[in-house]
């Protein structure tokens, strides 16, 4: 099983993807998408007089402030536009795709939490309001049905609170870590608009010397070092997912072509325990 | 099987429904959910400076000009706020809901149509760069599928074009009426904002008197007799659906308590071919 993360950047284009999934199926591989919409959630929300917040909490990270206007936004743009456009590019190549959200038969289920921690001017401060949480349940039985069914399930966030029942933010990529752990999946590829983890953001995407090529977690002392921002939640989900079973972890460019068949041959930065099982899986 | 299809005119509360789908569901009945979002995809087409447009086909239905724009502004309402709204809702009632469009699995399939002949301002004009078609095959087998697994699926357009596989706009009444022909259900139930066929709609809702209580199609001249506007295409899927094997159609109000036992219980406008199969159904 692959586990393909399609993020919600800028500038992204799915065609390349989705002829790249469709051709993978078509020769026997199993794959599973997820995907973002981040960007376009901001968009969405800046012209529906709900500006996007972002706030960084205690520990460094950052993430979307989710109050529930903004969660029906974001189900809007998730669920709505982008899922669907997916599931009819994958439709007219042939893909009998269908498109769920983590609260669609509990999916994607997990903790809720209402209020964050977060560092606003240098302050700590406690904002309330919040539906955020975390997957720590994925719902393999429901992709089951329907994988064995003949349909190809697209997944996104929002996911779903397990006591309360309520949608919940969660982050797209930390999901996509748990759903390739729930099937011990031998890749999990996380595409995005740039080719991997960069050494210095500043120095662009077009040095080749700028690239991690490789994290191996058995021998690096810190494998945050170069994350920032963003990045920092895909090492974390990558982190998760390889201490979990997943063989190894890509991050790499959406925008090539055949981009999840690249970065299993070596394209972006690949994430995993020891060499011995990289290798392993290489020659797999 | 029951058919349900709730509205998405302004003043629809989901609650009563909710409510009385997981009692009827818990009771052991049989029930699927389509909905609507026309009058919020009104709102936020507005909102993202794009605003709906309405045409009068030269046959006299009214329908939505759907350009690929306002398509993908259908899609963020009808299969993401208002179809995992509603997943969510049955969710916290303890109903293991799946939210499809007819896009997803090809649940409603049909020939697209590109152009409208219209009549604007008394003229004949044909409008291209539609996406609207109609219903014509239902997978049930993937809704079966599901059921078979515990989920209970939540449905809603757009629907996909049986060759090209785009996205396309279908009426949610009609598509309604499709799935309720494909289970030869014994009721399609079709809840909105008004208490059911009104005969002078100038003459408000709560006047008893001017409720068509019943419209026996075996002894009617003319079904349409009072149909206005949108409660048009509701009497087209309501013949729809008796011509081809549902026992009865009833349109009702989806603002009172238990609205579809209320609608099976005598409330509304019930619609169904003779009297004897109506007499069967109620004593069923």
């Amino acid at each position: 099983m692959i586990i393909v993360k399609i993020g919600g950047s800028k500038g992204i284009d799915d065609a390349p993807l989705l002829d790249d999934i469709s051709q993978l199926i078509k020769s026997g591989k199993e794959v599973l998408l997820v995907h973002g919409g981040s960007e376009e959630t901001n968009q969405v929300a800046e012209a529906l007089g709900h500006p996007p917040k972002f706030v960084t909490s205690v520990s460094g990270f950052e993430s979307r402030f989710t109050d529930r206007k903004t969660l029906e936004i974001f189900t809007m743009v998730y669920c709505g536009r982008r899922n669907k456009s997916l599931v009819e590019g994958l439709q007219q190549r042939g893909i009998n795709a269908v498109g769920l959200s983590g609260a669609d038969g509990r999916v994607f289920e997990g903790p809720i939490k209402t209020s964050v921690k977060v560092i606003e001017d240098g302050k700590k401060k406690m904002l309330r309001g919040d539906n955020t949480g975390k997957v720590t349940k994925v719902n393999t039985e429901l992709l089951d049905v329907l994988r064995s069914a003949g349909y190809m399930p697209v997944l996104c966030p929002p996911a779903i609170s397990e006591e309360e029942s309520k949608m919940m933010n969660v982050d797209g990529d930390r999901a996509a870590a748990m759903l390739a752990a729930a099937y011990g999946a031998e890749a999990l590829v996380i595409l995005s608009n740039v080719p991997g983890l960069l050494k210095n953001i500043d120095d662009g995407v077009d040095n080749p010397d700028n690239l991690v090529a490789e994290i191996e977690l058995s021998s690096c002392a810190d494998p945050y070092e170069f994350a920032k921002g963003r990045m920092k939640k895909k090492i974390m989900g990558a982190v998760e997912a390889v201490d979990s079973g997943v063989e190894r972890v890509v991050l790499a460019s959406a925008n090539v072509d055949k981009p999840i068949s690249s970065a299993l041959n070596g394209g972006g930065t690949h994430i995993y325990r020891a060499a011995a099982s990289a290798a392993a899986s290489n020659a797999g």
